[in-house]
Formats: C-alpha cells, structure tokens, sequence
C-alpha cells in the first residue's frame, strides 16, 4: 500500500497512525501541500477530490478522505468496535470530526503556521467554534480513556490527529484536562513520544 | 425507531428517505431548528452534540450525525455494497459530502430561504465552493447511473438531500445534465415524485 500524504496534515497523520499501530506494510509518498502538489494533472488522476492524504491499496486501486480510508483499514481490527451500534458511535465521532473540529481547531492553526498569523490574527469565528469543538470533547471524555468503548479507536485516532497540534493553533488544552490526559493516553497507545502542547 | 428531525433540513431529509426506501418502523418526531429546539436541556440529553437529526433506537440508544445514521441503518441492506472496497467508496463521498458539500450547497441555501437573502447577498466564497462542489459531482456522475456500483446507495441519498434542493440556494442544476439524470434516478429508487429543480 501507499499513503500519498503530507506529514504537518493532521488528516494525513491520522492514516500514518492507523497503518503503523495496525503493523500494515505501506510506503509513505510524500506529497507538499504548499508547493501545490495536490493541483497538478498526475495527482488528480489518483484523486479527483484534489487533497490528501490519498492510498493507493496493492491492487492499484484508490481511496481518498483520511475518515474513509480509517474506516477501510480498520475494519476487523482492534481499531473498530464489533458492535453495531458502537461502530455506529465511533462513525459519529468520525463525521462530527469533519464538520464541528477540523473545519475551525485544524484552520485556526493553518492561518498560524502557515500563514504566519498570530492568536489574535485568526479568524474570531472560526476561534470560537474552535473553542466549542473542544469543550465538547472535554466533556464527552468526562470519566471515559478513550471516546468509544473500553480502547482505543479509529474515532479516537481521527479526533487525535488536529487535537495534539491545536496548541500550535492558538488553543489552551492545560485548562483542559480530560483532554490531555486522553492525548496522553493515545500517545501510549500509539507508541507515540509525549508531545509537549501546553 | 424515533427519528427527530427537522423536514426543511436535507440533513434530516436524508435519514426519512433511507428509512422510508429500507421500510423501517419509524416515527419522526418533528424540532423546529428555526425555533432554537435543538439547543434545550432536554434535546441537549438526547443529543449532546445539539443537532438533528438524532435516531432513538428501540432500545432506547441515540445515535447522531446523519450520515453516521445513513451508515448503521444501511449495514447489511440493498443501501450499501457487500464489497470492502466499495464501502469505502461510499464513505469517502459521505465525508466529501459532510466537508465540501453541506457547508456550501446547504448554506448557502440557508441564507436564501431562512435568512431571506437574494442570489446575489450569498457569500461569495461559500457560492464558489458550492459550484466546484456541484461541478465535481457532475464530472464523476460521467457515464453512471449511480455514485457507487450500479445501484442506489447511502452515498447518493447523502449527496441527493441538499443537491436536490440547490437552486434554493441559487445553485443552477439546469446547466448540469448527469446531476439532473441523477436526482430523476434517485426519486425513481425513492419512490419520490419529481421535483422541478431549474
């Protein structure tokens, strides 16, 4: 298999995350976010939604959006519950991700890192949804290690991704507890080095 | 089965159609979005994400997120391909739908309709990701009937709530030919009557 993907994407390190704790053998192809390497013609030939990170599976066959392929890789795995219904909340954790989190936490640091803003230069709208979107994630871990059942999930995986970089985007995660204790937690699980976010 | 929901919502549209189309029991229990009764302590209980649409299963469990309900209502029906690959096909356009979809298609047409504002009030930026939104679709409808294999699926119900309603959002459908063979595909599997959308 190979991750087409760009390591500074929170939505790229999620695949890597996955792919590695699974033990998967993949090769991964770096692709410069910044540098436009997501526009050109060979690109959109392997995805034509134009973003990564993207795999390519040893048939030759693609699949894009990061949730998606976590859901394919993880299916009969540790990574996802048996549950029906468990699935079902892991799934909705995966689309709140998408909808509620990347769109303002993943942004906030976008406008920060890459465009060089500082805190109080980022879009105040997308701060405060930001804020709201992990609020509620503090409150929904309350008393809980990990977002669905009893271990680590592709839910806790897709939400870990943007979350453990938020600080660079302007977000307090020390006034947070429940959250940092469950990044530390994914860290372990992950066999990950503790990153510093506070 | 309880489906709270909202029938301006295609959000909500979507969970009654897939519902209606697999013949499930169901009773939709109707919150005003307009109203604020998403944000009260009791909807607040049923879903803590504050949105519709939410399903109460039989045994009392809530699931959220329309597409995460899309995803457990269809498991194991005619809705979703048995093939791995093609369940990821389908998930990679149920979050494509839920990033670069919904936020556009629907807004805008959210500003028209509840905020009153004319064509030409939308917010550019959001018209002209709707439009590459629209015009995305149009290019892998090419040549099919459907979004994934040859028959009806989550995927195309996901796609099919807010598209079928985009000229309310000033969206121009008329001009984009494999869209309109598609909604008519669509209402045909649904059992919908048509809907004049130019």
């Amino acid at each position: 298999m190979q991750i087409y993907g760009d390591l500074n994407s929170g939505n790229c390190l999620k695949v890597k995350y996955a792919a590695d704790v699974l033990g998967l053998d993949y090769t991964f192809v770096p692709v410069d976010l910044m540098k436009g390497e997501t526009r050109t013609a060979e690109f959109l030939a392997l995805n034509d939604m134009g973003q990564v990170p993207v795999v390519r599976l040893d048939d030759g066959r693609t699949l894009a959006q990061s949730n998606a392929i976590l859901r394919y890789l993880a299916r009969g795995t540790k990574l996802l519950p048996e549950d029906p219904y468990l699935q079902g909340k892991v799934d909705e954790l995966l689309f709140w991700e998408q909808y509620s989190h990347e769109p303002y936490v993943a942004v906030c640091r976008f406008q920060m890192v890459y465009l060089g803003k500082s805190a109080d230069e980022r879009d105040p709208d997308k701060v405060k949804r930001g804020e709201k979107a992990l609020d509620f994630m503090e409150k929904r871990l309350e008393g809980r290690r990990f977002f669905v059942g009893e271990a680590l999930s592709i839910a806790d995986i897709a939400l870990f991704g943007y979350t453990r970089l938020a600080h660079e985007g302007g977000f307090d995660l020390s006034k947070r507890p429940n959250i940092s204790a469950w990044i530390s937690a994914c860290e372990l699980a992950l066999a990950l080095p503790p990153l510093r976010h506070a």
